[in-house]
C-alpha cells in the first residue's frame, strides 16, 4: 500500500497563519491600538431576503412528505440550470441546461475538473494566481509551466507563438490582482488553445463584479470558446454563498478532445463521485436569478464596489500603482518606496494599523505587491482610508 | 491535450433505464394495473421536525449581518464534529474532532478519497456491491480484484492468506445485500490488513439501521482498526438527508503508510479540493444527535425496519433464502426456481405488479439474487406483501 507521493511535493503555505501571528503579536504589544483589516477575502453582508425566504420555504417543503426530496439530479436540479441558462442568456450566451453542472462551489469543480484528464498534460499557471489551481496539479503530479504577471503587462500574461501547453488557467476578473482581460486578450488566449487543441480552464467566480459593459463576464462571448474552455463560476461572491455554498460549471457539448466530449466525461464523473448539491440551498440560489433577488444581490455588489472605489481613490492621490478595484473586489498594489511584501505588511501594520495580504503569498511574482479587499464594512474602510491619507507623506 | 482514458474503460450500467423502459412497457401494456415498487433505494419520509428547526433557524440567521456566516472550515463546524465524536463516544469509540471530516456525502467521500492514494496500488471489491466502488477505481486505472459473495458465505467474504491487495471495501450493512459483518468476521479483516500494511476503507452508511447490540456499528469497535481502516458515514439513511446531503469521514491519527499520516494527507486533499458543507446543512446535522432528534431519527428508522421485517416474513413463509432486512433496509433474496435476475423481475412485475432491482446490476454474483428495499410507505409494503402472500404457491 503506497500513498500517493505527489502530495509530498506540496509546500504548506504560511501566509495566512504568518498574518495571524504577527497580527496577534502586534496587538498583544499595542493593546490600546485598534487594528483594523483589508485583507478580508470572505464576504461580510447576510444572504439577500429573497434567498432565505427561498431556503425556508424550502425547508418546510423537506419536513412535509408530500413535499419531501431524496436524491435529486447529480448536475443539478432542473429549476436552477434553466435559471442559470437564462443568466447566461442575458449575456447573449446560448447555454443548453445540459452544458451546466451544479456543484457546492467553484474550488471543489476547479479541483475535480482534473480528474478528466490525462496526468501527462502541461498546465500552464499564471504567476500570481489563486494558490489552489498549483496545488491541485501538484497532487496529480502534473507538470506546471508558469506565465508571468507583472506590472507591465498589467498582470494579464498574453500568450505568445512559443507558448506550448495542454490546459491553461484564466481567472478573470483576477484573484488576487483584480485585472480583467478585455475580449480582444480573450480571443487571442480562445485562438492560441484552438491552434493547439489545448483547453481554457476559465475562472469566473468575480464576474458579477464587472460593470465596464465592454468586459467579457463569460468566456463564451468569444467566438469558438465553446470548443475550448470549461467557466467555472459560484454563488459566494456574487451573492454572499460563500458559507452556504453553491456554484456551477459549464461544459459545453462542442469541447471535444481524443474524439470524446468533455461534458459526457465530466457528467460521469459527476455521476459517479459526486451526489448534487442540497436542495435546500439550490431553492437559494435560483433566488438569486429572481427580480427581487438580483436586485438584492446587485445592491450588495455595489456597496463592496463602492469600498474598492474608496481604497483606489486615497491609492490614487498617495500616487501608488495599483490594478483592480473597478471591475473587482480586489486591489493589487505596488508597494511603495520599494517595499518587499512582508515589509509593507510590516510598515501598514506598525504605522497604520491596517491588515492587509502580502502579495508574494500568491506567487513569486506577487513580491513588491500587496492586496486589498473591498469586503469589510463601509466604517472600516473610511478609517482605513483616513489613517492612509494622514499619512500620505510617508509615501 | 489528451482526456483521462481510463474512462473509456467505464462500463454504461443500464440497470435502472431498463427497469424504468421495462416497468413503462408493462404500464402501457397493461394500463388498469397498480404497479407498486419495493426497488426505492431512496427514502421516502420527510425530515424530523428537529433537524428542519434547525435548519429554519440556521437559514435565519445567515440572513443577519450578526449572525451571518462565511467561508467555514473545509473540514466542517466544531459543533457538528463534536456531535460526531459524541455520538461515537455512545458505542465506545474515542475520537479526536480532527480524526472526524464532515462533507457533501459518503458517495463523495468514497470517490475523492481515492485521491491520496498511489495509482498503483491493487483494490480489493466484494461482489455483488455498490458499483461505485468498481466505477472510482476504473477511473484512475487501478487494478481491480473481486472477492465473491455467495448464498454460502451469506454475502459476507472473508479473507485467506493469499489474498493480496492493498485497499480493501467492505460495506456493512451490506448494499445491496444488507449483510452484515460480525465482530469476529472484521477482526478477520483487520488482522489480514495489519499484516499486509493494508487499508480498509469500511462504508458505514447503513449503521443505524443495526439493531442487534452484537453486531460492530463502527470498524473502531475492533482492536487494531485504527491503524488499518477510514470509514465512510452519512446522514443520508440514518436521517433521510439523500436531498439534504450531508457525511462524514474517520481518518485516525494513528493511521500512517509510508511514514505519513493519512489524516493529514485528508486534511491536505480536502482543504484543497473542497470547501466544505452549508452552515445551514451542518446545524440540521447536528440537531439528529439531539435528544429530541435521535428520537425522532429512531422512529424512522423503526418503521423502515418494521417494513423490512413485514417483507421478511413472507418470504420466510414463502420458503425463500433471504439475507438482510433483520439490521439493514435491504432484503436480498435467492430467486425462486433457480429463475435469473431479470427472468424473476419479469415475473414479479407480470404477475404481482411489484417492481424490484435484478441482483446482477450489482456484480456477477447477483444474478440469480434479487433485492428488495424497505422504504416504501407501510400500505405499498402490506399491499406487495398480500400479492406476495396469494401467489405463495408460485414459488
Amino acid at each position: 500500500m503506497n500513498i500517493n507521493r505527489n502530495y509530498l511535493n506540496l509546500h504548506d503555505s504560511y501566509l495566512f497563519s504568518l498574518i495571524g501571528k504577527k497580527v496577534n503579536e502586534y496587538k498583544r504589544q499595542n493593546p490600546e491600538k485598534e487594528v483594523i483589516s483589508l485583507g478580508i477575502g470572505d464576504v461580510t453582508l447576510p444572504l439577500p431576503a429573497a434567498v432565505t425566504e427561498a431556503m425556508s420555504k424550502a425547508v418546510s417543503e423537506m419536513g412535509n412528505a408530500a413535499t419531501f426530496r431524496g436524491y435529486g439530479e447529480e448536475q443539478g436540479y432542473g429549476f436552477l440550470r434553466k435559471a442559470i441558462s437564462g443568466y447566461y442568456e442575458k449575456k447573449g450566451v446560448d447555454l443548453d441546461e445540459k452544458e451546466i453542472f451544479v456543484s457546492d462551489g467553484a474550488k471543489s469543480d476547479l479541483g475535480n475538473i482534473l480528474d478528466i484528464f490525462d496526468v501527462n498534460n502541461t498546465v500552464i499557471i499564471p504567476d500570481p494566481v489563486y494558490p489552489v489551481y498549483v496545488d491541485t496539479n501538484i497532487m496529480a503530479g502534473r507538470k506546471i509551466v508558469f506565465i508571468d504577471g507583472s506590472a507591465e503587462n498589467g498582470f494579464l500574461p498574453m500568450p505568445d507563438e512559443g507558448l506550448y501547453g495542454d490546459i491553461v488557467y484564466i481567472c478573470s476578473p483576477n484573484n488576487p490582482t483584480g485585472a480583467v482581460y478585455t475580449k480582444e486578450q480573450l480571443k487571442k488566449w480562445v485562438d492560441w488553445a484552438l491552434a493547439r487543441e489545448a483547453v481554457i480552464l476559465f475562472d469566473s467566480a468575480y464576474e458579477a463584479f464587472i460593470q465596464d459593459e465592454n468586459l467579457p463576464t463569460s468566456i463564451y462571448q468569444i467566438d469558438g470558446a465553446k470548443y475550448c474552455a470549461i467557466e467555472f463560476c459560484s454563488f459566494s461572491k456574487t451573492a454572499g454563498f460563500t458559507g452556504t455554498r453553491c456554484g456551477y460549471t459549464v461544459v459545453p457539448k462542442e469541447l471535444e478532445r481524443n474524439g470524446v466530449s468533455l461534458n459526457k466525461l465530466w457528467l460521469r464523473r459527476q455521476t459517479t463521485k459526486f451526489n448534487g448539491v442540497s436542495y435546500i440551498v439550490q431553492r437559494g440560489a435560483e433566488a438569486v436569478f429572481s427580480k427581487e433577488g438580483f436586485k438584492q444581490v446587485k445592491k450588495n455588489i455595489n456597496y463592496y464596489l463602492e469600498n474598492a472605489r474608496i481604497i483606489t481613490e486615497v491609492l490614487s492621490q498617495a500616487g501608488i500603482w495599483y490594478t483592480g478595484g473597478n471591475n473587482s473586489p480586489y486591489i493589487w498594489l505596488k508597494c511603495p518606496d520599494n517595499m518587499s511584501s512582508w515589509e509593507f505588511f510590516d510598515v501598514l501594520l506598525d504605522k497604520y494599523n491596517i491588515v492587509g495580504t502580502p502579495g508574494v503569498g500568491f506567487g513569486n511574482n506577487g513580491e513588491g505587491f500587496f492586496r486589498l479587499t473591498a469586503f469589510a464594512n463601509r466604517d472600516i474602510v473610511l478609517k482605513a482610508v483616513e489613517r492612509i491619507r494622514n499619512g500620505f507623506s510617508r509615501f
